[in-house]
């Protein structure tokens, strides 16, 4: 049913901007990660993720599961993330070490998997009896989720096959449970969606797709589940409040569901489960309620960088157009959740919305979540930093000033990890006929439809994009909807096709050659007035990518600065600046004089220049004022 | 020690703008509280105060305590609080009826006394062992403190000795405990210092100065108290953490401190009982230390409208210019401390920035906290309100669009009714030779020193303060700092006496007529632009009053209007609006154009009117938007 897919992982050989983030994941992110899961970093707090797996192997065989268990109820996953990251990479870049680690690694995950093909340490360590027994807080099938598609990533990747054995015969245990015996509880952090539907496109297994079906069909019908379990059961993680319906997502059926509401990251997960099965099934209600709840996010609740969940309250959306800068939470892994989201939406109609969206979460806030060395991370993306008040405030205690290094919590940097090094699954799509752009990432891509193309652009600095073509077929190529202006050539001919839904669709044989010329001019962005915190105020983007004034280009105070929005902004390469970047200058005011709290002299208003450089670059020349939005002097 | 002090209670008879409040006070709020104490307030949350004191008094005697004790921990200080505003207010306005119930609650308190001066019905009715085991949390010295008040109160207004004997006798027992015993601990509440030094002053007796001596001068010095305190103790209120030194004002030496910190209602209750001790005593380390903490608030920790306090966390100060707008918390409670506060200082020294606070605090936040029917209060005082964000987020969910009714943690009501009630006290004060008018209520007082003067004046909507004055001496006169431009006449002649810090000090005798007449030209405000979230912003004020911009004036959006700083305001008055008021009207322009979340399109600027409200006035009028500060267009 799908219009397209994406492509597979071997499909695509990175290059330019891409090709160094994946090399950075290579060299630092993994190795490092590697690291931590084995207790080996240094100044890492303690993991044990790999001894939870050696310890429960000896439980599996009876003996003495040595140590225990230790960390979250969640830290099986992440070893799952981590061999998806090292099986993406090591596709990229081979590497007999990395790729021994990752055997060994599989090796102790499959002794751990109990004969019934139940497999999550946390349990099998600490008490069988009490499995199932809290899906609202105890993440079995968030783990069980994220082993899926670490899975299905050695296979597609490396086709190594192991994990994804253990992983159908992990299927069928959720099957015998949550199917045939009626276990009744659906996941209180949602993610076995999404991973069942990938291995049910990579194996074609009907369970896989019946226990998606089964947990996103039943969600929300039954709402009184989570209280019955919470009274049925004398143990907790947290206490979680099972009545909090809207939190968990379970308040209404999926497919009645009109916002985006609760954990931000659990919703962008749940709501990619909803989108792939309803691409795989052509169920169109599904997709209706996907649409209507890409709108509550993108329309309503998103910041300017394409970070979602507002809140720090439960790490969550809040309501429709409260997006503060500087006390957002807007956390790295909810933008790459909102990726995958993204990505399924373009496999049930190619729309330049979705992949424009998927563009600016990727350029500004999941790229702002690492450090341009690899070695630290944000989880929290503030729009705003003011030392003294960031990271110190009673509410502003979670939007840190530097990024910090690794935490006990470890979701966003392996996370990040993963989604870079596959990044060609979310830049191509492909169906029958058809190769599609959906993001510009310079490399070779190989389609299965027989079509291959050479990309070749300095994206997101340059803004020329050229496909040189093998192969038959056509190309469809996105037109951001930044880009109002643009060029289209195919074979040096300045060509009119009309974009349909956002892409130009160009018939391409052997040797074509498209060049598509997208508008570099920095602009001024605006947001609605709804938005309270933005009315009055003005951001600076070029391309995908989103402006941030620091105090390190600024003379130390961004906080007085006005912007001219009636001037031309002008763009500077900076080769040797934070690795490489294009500095904005923009005619500005600095307002001088209101030394006192308030006063009625009216300030003084000095014109000055404002310089700005990319908001994925911030934080990396240590602390400092940094702000996305700026007020307007005219 | 005193340069002066505050007049007598039954000295001033108000009128005008200060007596209409007094009336509404009378007439309406007590009543209505004194119904809420006795649990007959209809959709009042149960109160249970007065029968606590009867269920206490069976305690005492030996009787079974009937339905024993119901409520918060500090339940007691509700009725103190309620005989405090009733003992004033009948003073203006003398009634048999509240008189009869004023004596009985009186004699019910009295009865509720233990043998050895004990009076907290918490401890009497349910756990005499648990005294002074927990002064973390268990709020005995704030009732002590706010039952003491009440007595100087009854005694000052009425003359009535009977609760005020029964004080000092609980200082009696306070003093065994904490001085003669040494106790060693130092009240989680302050408000029992400012109290002690209030009974001192009335009854000369030692021991209440050298109470307050105690607990200001101990504060801060054991840093281990609390800690030890709580390892000593099974019970608990709320589970206060004793190690949050900063949030329980305990940190530092008192005399040392530098930040005002922690619970702000607390921290100003502190500072207040500081002042009092400073200038009865002449301490001048002291003073050193109030006037740093008045600084730390006055100049980096306080809203235009005189709110303080600005975050809903702990109810406390925050950080150095963290004043949100829209999640503030900025309590009734806490700017009527900050009332107290100032009114101490002038004690100290006669400063014309600290009556310029006390009139901001009050025509702003105090009446703020107010339905103007006197019906329905507000505990927390935003300087934004958007329907659908306010009350709603889970950051804004304590910042409500509506006056709520009667809380079960009743402290604003009660507190703004007492204060109200003996507005003279803050009003005016005197020396030996001197009546000083910090405020200006229209109204007549008689000052000790033999100097009388009435007062007449349409404040703070006119500007024209005539004095008439009988007796010798002098008469210093505010001169309000946001009123650059004045005239001063004394017996009709332009005068030009120079102010000294603030004040005219004027020689008068037997007749003298002097008339001020203030700047009544509407001003735009503009904040620090360390204040990150006012960059670009201006608020509008008149005389005292800060304005604001609400939906009920502006076609139900005020988040799109931006206001022209370089133009003139007007201000109409309305006898019919809101209780008779000035709106102003503002050119402005209003953006239009923004549908879209974000767009790149310059929103189009139409010109238009902007009108404004006082602040205090806000909320009158059903649920509607409302902003203090907009965003400026030139």
């Amino acid at each position: 049913m799908k219009i397209q897919k994406q492509i597979q992982q071997k499909a695509y050989v990175s290059d330019g901007f891409i090709g160094k983030y994946q090399k950075l994941v290579s060299s630092t992110v993994i190795p490092y990660q590697y690291n931590v899961l084995n207790d080996r970093a240094e100044g890492a707090e303690k993991s044990h993720v790999v001894q939870n797996f050696i310890n429960a192997g000896k439980a599996v065989r009876g003996e003495d599961p040595g140590d225990g268990f230790y960390g979250m109820v969640f830290q099986d996953s992440d070893a799952a993330k981590w061999i998806e990251a090292a099986a993406y990479s090591l596709s990229n870049f081979p590497d007999p070490v990395l790729e021994k680690q990752l055997d060994d690694l599989v090796d102790l995950i499959a002794a751990a998997q109990d004969k019934d093909g139940y497999l999550d340490t946390y349990f099998t360590v600490k008490d069988r009896e009490k499995r199932w027994t809290n899906l609202l807080e105890a993440h079995e099938l968030y783990c069980a989720g994220h082993m899926a598609e670490a899975a299905c990533a050695c296979y597609e990747a490396l086709g190594k096959r192991k994990l994804l054995d253990v992983m159908l015969k992990n299927t069928a245990h959720l099957y015998k449970v949550f199917i045939e015996d009626k276990h009744g509880g659906f996941p209180g952090h949602p993610e076995i969606e999404l991973a069942q539907m990938k291995m049910y496109r990579l194996t074609g297994e009907r369970k896989c797709l019946e226990l998606a079906e089964y947990f996103i069909n039943s969600r929300g019908c039954d709402t009184g589940y989570y209280k019955r379990e919470c009274e049925a059961r004398s143990w907790k993680v947290w206490g979680n409040d099972p009545g909090n319906a809207d939190y968990q997502q379970s308040g209404v059926p999926l497919r009645e569901a009109k916002d985006a509401v609760g954990h931000a990251v659990r919703a962008v997960y749940l709501y990619t489960g909803m989108a792939d099965l309803s691409s795989e099934t052509g169920d169109t209600e599904l997709y209706e309620a996907c649409k209507r709840l890409w709108k509550s996010i993108t329309a309503r609740q998103m910041y300017i960088t394409g970070g979602i969940g507002s809140t720090v309250h439960g790490e969550a959306f809040s309501t429709d157009y409260d997006l503060p800068p500087d006390t957002s939470y807007a956390e790295t892994c909810a933008s790459i959740g909102l990726m995958f989201f993204a990505s399924r939406m373009l496999e049930n109609e190619v729309r330049g919305e979705y992949a424009d969206v998927m563009e600016q979460a990727f350029y500004n806030t999941v790229l702002a979540g690492m450090q341009l060395d690899g070695k630290r991370f944000f989880y929290v993306n503030p729009l705003e930093c003011v030392p003294g008040i960031s990271g110190v405030s009673p509410t502003h205690r979670h939007d840190l000033t530097q990024r910090p290094g690794w935490y006990a919590c470890a979701c966003c940097p392996p996370n990040a990890a993963r989604l870079i090094s596959s990044f060609g699954k979310y830049a191509y799509g492909e169906n029958e006929d058809t190769a599609f752009c959906h993001l510009f990432a310079a490399g070779t891509v190989s389609f299965e439809n027989g079509i291959s193309i050479e990309c070749d652009t300095e994206y997101p600095y340059g803004y020329t994009i050229k496909y040189r073509v093998s192969g038959k077929g056509r190309l469809a190529v996105r037109i951001p909807a930044w880009s109002e202006k643009y060029y289209l050539s195919v074979n040096g001919k300045v060509s009119d096709i009309k974009p349909v839904n956002g892409y130009a669709y160009i018939h391409v044989t052997d040797g074509s050659e498209i060049t598509l010329t997208l508008d570099d001019t920095p602009r001024f962005v605006y947001a609605s007035t709804k938005v309270p915190r933005l009315t009055g105020y003005a951001a600076v983007c070029r391309g995908p990518l989103v402006y941030c004034f620091e105090g390190a280009d600024n003379g130390g105070d961004v906080l007085s600065l006005k912007l001219d929005t009636s001037a031309d902004i002008s763009a500077f390469s900076e080769p040797d600046l934070l690795g490489g970047t294009v500095r904005l200058s923009i005619p500005a005011v600095r307002i001088t004089g209101t030394d006192g709290l308030y006063s009625a002299h009216r300030p003084e208003e000095t014109p000055c220049t404002a310089y700005a450089v990319p908001y994925y670059t911030w934080g990396n020349r240590g602390e400092n004022q940094m702000r996305v939005w700026l007020p307007i002097s005219k």
